[in-house]
């Protein structure tokens, strides 16, 4: 161990880096191998490298009003490791990239203690990043990870069933009540603001016969249609079978986004029980894939066929999907 | 290799998967397993992985009329890039996070073909990414690479030979032209818009005995003082060493920043011909490692001792170094 990883990083003088110094000392046994030009990590042998960036943007996917410093830096890693998590891999490290407006740098701490926890609560560390000054607040973190044979989008076939983790519904519903500036329900909103990265339970998946998956950033269906293009198949999806958090509707969630729970497809039939006990959250059937070709998403309502638009886009001109 | 590799992309519908999937149509052959929620890759076995993030934000790290789109592209992944080089990695590929305000939606192929032609230029591809709107242009690049045994910030001893690569001052000599509204020389524009990343060069010197190093961001003296910190040394810069490019002065090139030249420690002597043969580049020796503890950089032209403060800090009042 070199002298300057855990936190005790040599640097010259400047602002830039008083900030750097600042975060580093709050996240403390928590970074790694900082201090060179680049990180420094080691992927065990035999096992595949994954890796994934992901962007939030101060107005685009998070309201300054809406959220705490440190909710918004624990969801934004969360955004960022659920990627992880639907591939299967375990984390190696986060790279955390800043760019701070003035208004925001006594907040910072906060941001960085989010980002620390979320960090800590999937067992990994915090490796690199670059930290600038700018209008708007943006979090860049790239996530790595490894794992021997990952998950894939493009791994579904026709017969296999169709998982989702968790109970869905909360982000929209939490969004929709922020929106008309009403409350949201305590379940609602700890949904929107301290999602969970489904990292333990990707890999559980993984090890118990899971072959394809996607985290849920879209929305169930719209990222189900993502899975469908990648394998060339068509899934049918039962939104009656959907586990709700209270107040969502079946169609709610349906289209919430950000979720960041795990869409699933195994051959195998998973033991929904032995997931619980495992991890104290929901595994829940809710379809098949139905045939090859023709890439879409059908989904059933009371046996009816009900017509779902696409997700989440953050080039749409609302930033909340429209209601079913 | 899988149908979804080589930019056969499939995705569902979306104003922003179209913009993902323009730059995917820009970058042809340089685009490599995207399509999952993450990039999966190998590190050849026995190297070590090397990673790095860097963030280029308009108004900050650049103007967006003092450069073609082409150009931002290209500096910014140049940037991220001299990060491996300053460990003598070889680059896997760069994940590519960008932000784009409706404003900047036409000049978006510019942009990816400058990214393009960087990760072209060093060899690369591009494993994956995210793209948000956002009301300022960013461009938040990681760089993935291997080595087995990188160049490190800290492997400076006393006795040890310093060096530097190319010529120096262009970028400080273009920016204060711009600054003044003046037109600067071809050369010097040329070393501020389109740096070369020396990638294969770092490579070189880690193979023939350099032992530390690290690359031109903040300027010569003041990264040198980096360098010193990490290493816990003393370092002794002879100005008059300085390669210059013409119409720079000595104190222009030591604070010049965002050079991406790389300063090298090498215990053993190093073949400056051999290297100019081999990259077409200067290989210069400039100073030396001094003395261990109290770490400081203490540089000297004609002979006299000279006071050069610290670097470019992004959180600084100006974005330009002061004179010297």
């Amino acid at each position: 161990m070199s002298k300057h990883q855990y936190g005790e990083i040599m640097m010259g003088p400047g602002k830039e880096f008083d900030i750097i110094r600042r975060m580093i000392h709050r996240w403390g046994g928590l970074v790694r191998n900082i201090g060179d030009d680049a990180a420094i990590l080691d992927v065990p042998r035999g096992e595949r490298l994954i890796v994934s960036t992901d962007i939030s943007v101060e107005g685009v996917h998070f309201k300054r009003e809406w959220f705490t410093p440190q909710e918004i830096g624990f969801r934004s890693a969360v955004a960022a490791l659920s990627d992880l998590a639907a591939m299967g891999a375990t984390p190696l490290g986060l790279l955390v990239g800043l760019t701070v407006p003035d208004r925001w740098l006594t907040e910072l701490d906060g941001v960085a203690g989010g980002i620390g926890a979320a960090v800590m609560s999937n067992d990994t560390v915090i490796v690199g990043g670059d930290t600038t000054r700018g209008e708007v607040l943006t979090l860049a973190i790239t996530v790595l990870g490894h794992t021997r044979a990952p998950l894939r989008r493009t791994a579904a076939v026709p017969g296999d069933r169709v998982y989702v983790t968790g109970k869905l519904g909360g982000p929209l519903t939490a969004l929709r009540a922020l929106e008309k500036g009403e409350t949201p329900s305590k379940e609602a909103r700890e949904r929107l603001a301290t999602p969970m990265s489904r990292v333990g339970e990707g890999r559980w998946l993984l090890e118990h016969g899971a072959r394809a998956a996607i985290d849920i950033s879209d929305g169930l269906v719209a990222d189900a249609c993502h899975l469908a293009a990648a394998s060339d198949a068509r899934i049918d999806l039962d939104l009656d079978q959907l586990p709700l958090i209270s107040g969502a509707s079946a169609l709610d969630a349906a289209q919430s986004g950000e979720e960041y729970e795990l869409l699933v497809v195994s051959t195998r039939k998973l033991d929904e029980k032995a997931f619980y006990e495992r991890w104290y959250t929901e595994l829940t059937e809710i379809g098949m894939v139905a045939a090859v070709g023709n890439p879409s998403v059908v989904a059933y309502l009371h046996g009816e066929r009900v017509d779902i638009g696409g997700g989440f886009d953050h080039f749409a001109p609302n930033r909340l999907p429209a209601e079913g």
